[in-house]
């Protein structure tokens, strides 16, 4: 296992960013170099954001002109896979924090509030979910919400990057801990050939816990996957993807569903929650259904937060029905943008 | 009008902060030195947070840990009122931001969230708001908002510090445009002591669009400021006040609650929004309505949003009815803190 080679265990100190004060003796005269980026582009991490010293600062492509920062406690694993650069810290103030490519995956403050929206959104929906499917997801924090429906009998996860699941189990043992129900089944490879192969008709539910269209999840924006997705799905099914934030990226979240509205002949809602950590605060999720039973997203069918008080394990930090349906409610901007395209 | 000295308008290059670079020297061999908060502590500007070169970052003790930083184009106006730190900076991505005590206040891309709601939610709950009071709101945007209403006939508005008012005026002629309305009377100069010269029963609304409890504001979170308000207030008057973050600040907002409870005899709820650039990307607010006719903040009477189309200056960007009800649905960890208190 990965995280257990001491060797891809790096401090902060020892990340060969280049500091701000050299690079404007480089720059010459112009104090107002952009420092941040600069930190970036001259990491030989390609991808990781620059972690100035003692904060990790998250700043991409997708969302320009602005970072996040988290103050470093200390940094307790960092590798690289096959697929994208993965980190974890310490913060001061959100726990550990998992990051790949330089993005902010999960913390453990605020994990709990896109773990169980992307759950709860689509398997409150439908009455007794029997079989769901999760691309993405290699924290194990889907499986872990999964687990408190009795009515589920299988659940698949199909994760393209082993040293995710691996760093999670080490690191993130409150949310990994979805691993270790018995009805689970790890897949590692690609979502999308996983998907090919499945039987028609097969899940309830597929969750696409993935991160953004850029690196290895591209694909799971494209129609091509919402089509797999669409056949993987009995009559009725539901599928919960997420879909980026109506603050930064309108022009990706018209295309999705623009795409979706073709593939699933069902319900196309968006819906949106708060998460802290991710880029605009907020997080926003595509839920359709296939053509079959009529789907009403905005109204769940079945209330795991009252049923939850059964569970003696984890209560529910975040998810409740009110929120469920209040999800869906849409900012005008948003509204008149997605509105047209979504029912 | 300090905006018009030329020595209050300086470059990133000027700002007196100390680079990273700098600190690791004379720190020794510590690599994980707390950059942004030294940054800070070594600014010749007390309060105001960190512009590392080319980016604005706001640090604060209310968010330990955490920043959010924006790429500065160009700083358009730094002064010093008698209260505050005030500056306006041309960020690459947010446009025009303006920013008090080194805490981002608004910032043209996102402004409408909290413009709108903190408006709309008490306004559409009662029917037919006549006399209305702003405490805060310098920049003018709650004043564009209220001017909506056609029934409206009197908008006061107390805020402390001109300089807020005449850099809004100069900087955000799409925000402080709400000073125009003919109805408005501007009063410069304490709210506590205002509210105390009111006569009793005079408003049917009052906006409470402060900054954070630090600072200024610390008496507008206070028990004695909302008895006073209580006081301001018709029977079945309503107020809505800036109340911070769940994610952040479940302590104040709790303390905020219990006050509210004691002294405001008639509805005490909690709502919440979206703002992409207030710390944890969202922003709370407590609204409260005296004894008197009953207020149903959950379930607004009158819907501005389908009015709105009537207008032609203007058409909301944020605000409308469905949002107004989800705004009230709180995640499970706030319902059960805040539950017990509000109704």
């Amino acid at each position: 296992m990965a995280a257990e080679n001491n060797n891809n265990v790096v401090q902060v100190s020892d990340l060969p960013v280049k500091r701000p004060r050299e690079e404007e003796q480089d720059g010459g005269e112009n104090g107002a170099t952009d420092t941040l980026s600069t930190l970036s582009n001259h990491s030989q991490h390609p991808g990781i954001s620059a972690v100035i010293p003692g904060w990790f600062s998250e700043i991409s492509p997708m969302w320009p002109g602005e970072a996040h920062s988290l103050k470093v406690e200390k940094i307790l694993f960092e590798g690289k896979s096959d697929y994208q650069n993965v980190m974890v810290f310490q913060s001061s103030t959100y726990g550990k924090v998992l990051v790949l490519d330089g993005v902010i995956q999960l913390t453990e403050r605020d994990e709990c509030a896109y773990q169980e929206m992307i759950t709860h959104l689509p398997l409150c929906s439908i009455p007794n979910p029997r079989k769901v499917l999760v691309i993405g997801g290699g924290d194990g924090g889907v499986l872990r919400e999964i687990a408190r429906y009795s009515s589920v009998e299988k659940i698949d996860i199909c994760e393209i990057d082993k040293m995710v699941v691996e760093v999670s189990k080490q690191f993130f043992p409150d949310v990994a801990v979805g691993f270790e129900d018995p009805r689970v089944t790890l897949n590692i490879g690609d979502g999308v050939a996983f998907l090919k192969a499945v039987e028609e008709g097969t899940y309830d539910a597929v969750i696409v816990d993935s991160s953004d269209p850029i690196g290895p999840a591209q694909e799971l924006f494209e129609k091509p996957f919402f089509a797999s997705v669409a056949r993987a799905l009995r009559p009725g099914g539901v599928v919960c993807t997420q879909a980026e934030s109506i603050w930064l990226h309108m022009d990706i979240i018209e295309g999705i569903v623009a795409n979706c509205r073709q593939v699933f002949k069902g319900s196309v809602n968006y819906a949106w929650t708060t998460v802290p950590t991710y880029p605009s605060g907020m997080i926003g999720f595509m839920l359709c259904s296939t053509e079959g039973p009529t789907v009403d997203f905005k109204n769940p069918v079945y209330s795991i937060d009252e049923d939850d008080s059964q569970h003696s394990t984890r209560p529910l930090k975040f998810y409740n029905s009110e929120l469920h349906s209040a999800a869906f409610c849409l900012p005008s901007f948003a509204k008149r943008a997605i509105g047209s395209k979504a029912n």
